[in-house]
Parts: structure tokens; sequence; C-alpha cells
């Protein structure tokens, strides 16, 4: 939870983000805004060529910008590697988080077998079952809940309603946004047509856990389901938006990103530093692999290779969907075309015959 | 919550939904319900000229009918502009919403430097946060979540376990349903190759806020991040289905219908009066136009102007689009087609050549 | 929520699935696991001949096999009709599902006018509201709420932040997964141009509800909405699983199987086996037959007749649609063929003509 703005000097600014200050250290900066909201006072930060007439006529006191930047008459530049991490790590710096008072709230509810480190926060109406772990500077909000012996390590968030069921392994820094949920059951049933009170989907107990790594943040409404048996994986440092479906026995590899809306089906394998776009589907027991991109609404039915960009449902490699798209759009003046030809060629038939 | 229903006069009721009565205004009438379901001392519609059969077979005692219904014997009519819209709000007068004592439950968790409406209620296990404010005649129904220095106006419904995150701000006679969340944060990382551990997407603090305007529905499941950095806006009177996800920095205009499962992201322009129907993707930074409508599972990609009406993934005008659809169920044979007349335009080359 | 696993003779294991032992009746099994991962001491399963290799190479004690099974050498085997819902079986058996306590834990809000029955568990801050029915065995989970004179049978769960809304009816043995919802209200609407203070959308009240059978799982996050008037139905043994959205008045037969993030829009009916596969969307009003197959993502726009197999968006049938992505990836290969025999009958025509 981010708190009031602070007010910083410049030369701290360029240090903080280890950049080449072209100005005044001992200016006051008080804010950051965009190039085209910044006042006085603020700093942006310029890092696409595309905003270039908007950085002209800034009238933000500073700007971050990239190494090979130009200095400019009336206004301050802190040259950096990257300027959007850059302003990332400055909108931290000037919005450092706060963090509710440690301790258990009296209505809160915590077992008396459950481990909660002191420096935790268990807020109103939060729940640890028994034999839970929350780890240091930990904060479960209001209405959060830990199951029966799960762990939810350092330093983590867990957001209004967010659940983490039992036995399920939560890594630190990590973040649970509200209402999202852990370790439900994954869908798994086996038709019984000869079940005791007739037919029935027999429910096949989802015995495993959902271990979710170190500085993973999990959206609003997100479910990750428990594995049938073993575990289901989301990997370090991996960011998931909101309403995402992971399903039981997944694999979801580090430093991946999965938009909103996007699922998962059971046991597929997701690699390291994918980006799945929004709306995306991922049938079972597939790999997508290492660095590959799959575009918003695609449905990948079959292993993606490591690197590889698709699109389209079902998702084949970009370069070839675009190309795919193009020609669907003149499909109709095709079919004109192609009966225009028959016509013609049963003319020059004819006339041969004839 | 509507309670049970009431009866009333048919005169009140034409007078209710400002209609001409052919009829006796002292019938008694106990209910409402469809064409065909309706018993003698109900009262139903009939809009569209599809259920005409429906119409003339009713049980019903009276009918909401258009301005140019002719009367009929047996059966009183009610002639409205819109017998939907008049059918709507019979039935808010059939079935008045309840709504809770006003106060605080012992069980739920107002802090003291809250402010909470005496007319409002605050119920078992909800949570109000310091500094935050709630209007006249609000409900906080068990679980509901307002978190620091965020405002909820007045007539509002907060359903089980909805959250309101710290600063966001919630106009009048708004209605979050269960689990919807307002003010988590937006999906913003800024990929660091040298983090202190190593490689890592660096999260950008979400410092701004949602704003919803007076009058909105947001449905159950249905998640709203905070900008990051401003507002994220949903405009006056639009209404969000169940599990809609509205990215960060987005802008809905007022009057717009967004159905389930469909995205908006970050940064993207809903205008005045647009409907998106269930599962639509809405790519970020573009602009989908006043009293635009976009299909059902469409992907839209690039700007939609005003008033016109796409489709498909990516979307393009409709007519466009159900004149490519046509035309991809005919694809196969035409390649049948195109491979019959290349071998027929050999056989005149050859011809020709012999 | 499955405990611990216990340990099992062989014999008891055979008897529990009603299989043929061939093997040793005293060996003691203490746990079950997939083929490739099955240590000494655990039953694997072999239902697939795709997994012959695994199966020869495992280090199971014992494997459930087919009916058709022969003997091998140092491997029981236990031969049943359907080695995958016996092995679903035999995890019940090794994971027996535990109950809380019966009881209202203090900190539960059950309202005086509620009934409970002695066997149920109300966990810390579930609420049971006025008038409302809490069955034998019941269990709600923290944060679980019944609303007012909503029904709930035997031996439920009720995971975390469920809701269920007012005067809604779940039968037994149903399952409803953390912040799933149940009976909010449907999204409809009548545009008034003429509203009080100006245009708006004039919510149409929502007073039917939500009935689900017995023996159905709801995922979650999942949402079923209440019916404008009269009910939605989930039918006995249907099985929805994350983020589901069932729209007002929807109808779902039985022994449905409803994948994640699959949509149906209101008054829709859904027959009797039906599956629909992940991120599927169906239209209003339509009718998706018994026993029908809706593939991934697809858009059902109109009747899916008894039996019948579909895919795509809009929707046909899976053997068209089949044969219709294959010509798709040759379009733009069709593009330049039909461009080239136009070139060649021109040339064709100029000949003649010459």
């Amino acid at each position: 939870m981010p708190s009031a703005p602070s007010a910083h000097r410049l030369g701290d600014i360029a240090a903080h983000v280890r950049g080449e200050l072209l100005g005044d250290p001992g200016l006051l900066v008080h804010g950051l805004n965009g190039l085209e909201e910044a006042a006085p006072g603020e700093v942006s930060f310029y890092g696409n060529p595309r905003y270039r007439k908007q950085f002209e006529a800034t009238r933000a006191s500073a700007v971050l910008v990239g190494m090979d930047a130009q200095a400019r008459e009336g206004l301050a530049l802190v040259r950096v590697h990257n300027p959007h991490l850059a302003y990332a790590k400055l909108l931290s710096l000037f919005h450092p988080a706060s963090r509710p008072e440690p301790g258990i709230h009296p209505s809160a509810h915590v077992h008396p077998e459950a481990t909660v480190h002191p420096e935790a926060s268990v807020r109103a109406g939060a729940v640890v079952e028994r034999g839970a772990h929350v780890g240091a500077r930990t904060v479960l909000h209001p209405g959060a809940y830990v199951g029966e012996s799960a762990r939810v390590g350092d330093d983590c968030v867990l957001y209004p309603h967010a659940t983490v069921r039992e036995r399920c392994v939560v890594g630190s820094r990590v973040i649970l946004h509200a209402s999202s949920v852990v370790g439900a059951d994954g869908f798994g049933f086996a038709f019984d047509a000869e079940g005791e009170a007739g037919p029935e989907h027999f429910k096949i107990p989802q015995v495993g856990i959902v271990r979710i790594e170190d500085d993973v943040e999990v959206g609003a409404c997100t479910c990750i389901d428990r594995a049938t048996v073993g575990e289901t994986v989301v990997g370090r440092g991996t960011k998931l938006d909101n309403l995402v479906q992971i399903a039981h026995n997944v694999r979801v590899g580090p430093l991946s990103l999965i938009c909103a809306q996007a699922g998962v089906s059971g046991s597929a394998e997701v690699g390291t530093g994918v980006v799945l776009a929004g709306q995306v589907g991922v049938v079972g027991h597939i790999r997508v692999g290492d660095l590959a991109k799959v575009g918003a609404q695609s449905g990948v039915a079959h292993d993606v290779p490591d690197g590889q960009v698709v699109s389209g449902s079902p998702a084949i490699p970009h370069r070839d969907w675009l190309r795919a798209s193009a020609a669907s759009g003149q499909l109709a003046d095709l079919l004109k075309e192609v009966r225009a030809l028959r016509r013609r060629v049963e003319m020059l038939e004819k006339e041969k015959g004839g």
C-alpha cells in the first residue's frame, strides 16, 4: 500500500537510479508525472522517441532519459540505461510502501497451533488455521485466509479475502491480491456409469498442493488449483494478472508474465520468461517454451518451441498468422475472382471446342 | 435485495408506468410473469411481435403493450412507449428493495478515524479502515471491505466480500457485487536484467486510484485496477457484468454496458454508450468510440470509430466480418475449385501449344 | 479437505475397487503414484496404451489395469473395468476427507432465526442470515456466507468467502469453492432515454433465484446469477470449473462439465452430459443439446443438436471446422495461385483474340 509522496533532491534521485545528472543536484523534487502532465518541481521520463513532441514541450523540472540524450537548456536531465525502469524505481522512492502495525487483531482467528511471526500483521477477521505458518513482516489483510498446515513466507501481502488452502506453500515477497484463490481443488473427475445413485462424475481427490516461489504476484480473483498428486508450481518472479486460471499440475517457470483472463489447462508447462497476453488459452499436457510469446486471445493447442512468437486460435507462428489474417480479409473478393475465372475458362473451352 | 411481492390496483400500475389503461382500474394485481407463465391476477408484457402467439394465448389479467396495440376482449391492456422498461419498473414496484437496519454490527470493524453515516448499515465482519467514508443509507454486507481513506457515497450496496482498496472513490447509488475488487494494483512491471538478486520484473508502484461515478453496477468477481498514476475511471451509469477485467488507467465513459468476461487493457478508452459483448478483449492504449458495439469474443486491436459495429478477432466492421465468415465456410470448396481450374487452364495451354 | 494418507492391504484395495487381484493380498500398500514416480509399496494405474513404456518400467508394487491385461512377473496387478476410475476411488480411500468439528464458532454470525443442523460446522467469521437453513454435516469455512432464507443441504462444503445470496437453494453434497458467488443479480437493464436524471440503464430487479441440485461442484470465483423471474438451474451432478459465468435464467442439465472461464449467456439451455471446454462462450436463448461437446474457445451462436461436437467462433461441426482450419492455412498460397491463374487465362484470351 503506497503512502503519500515525499520530496527528494535531484542529486539523490540521480544516485538512486545510478544515473548521470545534467543539472542542479540541489533542486527539490516533490513528485513524478507523465511528460504532458508534469508541472515544475516534478520529474518525468522519456524512453520512447514516439513521445519526442511531449518531451520538447514538457514543464517538468527534470526528465529521465537514455544514455545518448543531449543536454537541454533549462531542463535537468538524468541519463540512465533504462528510463522506464528508473521511473519505476523513483515511484517506489516517492511512494514508499507503508505497512500496518505488526500483531494480531483481536477479531482475527489464529489457531493456537499456528505459528505467526511476531513481526507479521494479522488484521481484522483474517484466519490462520492449525499448523499454518506466517513469516516475518507478512501482512494478512482483513478476511485473508491461510489454511491448515499452509506456509506463507516473509514480506508477503495477502489482500482482503485472498485464500491459501491447506498445505499450500507460498514463498517470500509474494503478493496475493484480493479474492485470489490458491489451492482450490483441481477439476478432475472419472465418469462412473454405475455409481451408487446412477451415473456420476466421480470426484478425483486432489491431494497435491500449490507451491508459489518467491517474488510472485497473483492478481485479483486469479485461481491456482492444487495438484491431483504432487505440486502445481508458479516459479520465482512470475507475475499473474487478474482473473487468470492455472489448472492442476501446471508448472509455470520463473519470470513469466500471464495477462488477465488467460488460462492454462491441466499439466501444461509454461517455461521461463514466457509472455501470455490477455485471454490466451493453453490446452493441457503441452509445453510453451522459454521466452515464447503468445498473442492476445490465442489458443495454444501444441507445444511452442523456445523463443517462438505465436498468435491465433489455434495458434501458429505470428508471421504466418499475420499473413493468414491479411489473406482472410481478401477472401470474399477471392471467391468472386475465382467465379469470374471459371466463367472465362468455360468460355475458352467452349470456343476451343466450337 | 428485493423483498416479497406486494399487491396493487391496475389503475395505480398504469399511473406508475405513465401508461394508458384500457380496462378496470380497480382490478387487483398481485404479481408479474411472462406471457406463458402468467396466471389470472398477474400482469405480463408484450413488446416483441415474435411473441404474438403467446400474447394471444396468455392467461394474464393485464398486459403492458406498445402505444399502437388494439383493445382486446377480456384482457386489460396498459399502453406504454416501452413495454420492457415499464415491466422493469413494475418489478421494482412489486419487489421494493429492502434494506437492513442502519447501524454498525458489533462484529464489524470500523476504525475510530473512519466516518460512517448514521443511516448506513455496516454488517457482520465488514471492515472500514482509517480515514474512510461511508455515505448515507449505504449497506456494507458481511465481509465487505472499504480501505484506508477510500470514499463510498450514498445509497450504495457492497455485497459480501466486495473490496474497495485504499483511496479509491465510489459515487452514489453504486452496486458492487460479491467478491468484486476495486483498486487492486495494475499489472505494471519494468524488466530489470540486473536486479539485486538476478533478473526480475521490477514492480511499478501503482499509486493512482479507481474512481467510480454514480449509478454504476460492478458484477461479481469483476476487477477494476487502480491507475499507475492518476485515475482509472468508470463513468456514470455504466454497468459491468461478472468476471470483467478493467486494467489500470482505463477510462470507461458513461452509460456503457460491458458483458461478462470481457477485458479492457491498460490505458484504453471506452466511450459513452458503448456495448462490449461477452468475452470481448480490447488491447491497450486504443479508443472504442461512443455508441460503438463490439460482438461477442471479438478482439479489438485498433481504434473503433463512434457508432461502429465490429466483430471478429481481430475485430473488423461487422458487415465485413459477416461476409468473411460466410466466405470462410466456402474455403475448402474454393481450394478444390481452384485446383480444378488450374487443370483446365493447363489443358487449354497444352492444346494451344500442341 | 483430504487428510494424510493411510496404509491398506492389497486384498482390501482390490475389493474396494471390485477388481480381480493377480498377486499377494497381504502386501501392504502405503500410497499411490504415477507409473514413473511410484516407488515400491505404492500402487499406480495403467489405462492408456500410450504409457506402455512407463508401465513396463514402473517400480510400483501393484498396478490397476484393464480386464484384458496379462499377468506379469514380479508385479501385482488389479484388473478392473476402468483403471482411471478405480485409481480415483483409491485416492479417496487413501486420503479420506477430514471434516472440522461440528458446531458454531464464536466469531461466526448465525441469525437467531436461522436453522443450522447440530452436526453442521460454521467456522470463524462465517455468516448465516435470518431464515436460512444449513443441513447436516455441511461445513461453512471461514467467511462463507449464506443469505436470508437461503437453503444449503446436507454434506455440503462452502470454502472461504463462498457466497450464497438470499433465497437461493443449494442441494446436498454440493461443493462451492472459495470466492464463488451464487445468486448475484443477473445483468438486466432497460434503457430509459427519459430517466429522472437523464438517460439511464434502468435496473431490472432480479427477483428470481438460483437452484443448485445435488452433487454439483462450483469452482473458485465462478458466478451463477439469479434469475430475473423464476430460477437459474444447475442440474444434478454437473461440475463447473473456476471463473465460469452462468447468467440469469440459464438452465444447465445434469452431469455436464463446464471448464474454466467458459460463459453461458442469459436464458440459454445446456443439456445433459454436455462438455463445454475452456473459454467457450454460449450466446443467450439457445440450446446446447444433450451430450454435445464444444471445443475450447468456441463461440456457440446457434442451437447445437444432441450429441454434436462443435468448434470455432462461430462454432460449426468439428469436422467442418478441422477442414476449414486446414484450408485457412493454405489461404495465402491460394491467393497467389489465383493471381497466377488469372494471368494465364488472360494470356490464353489474348492469344485467342490475336
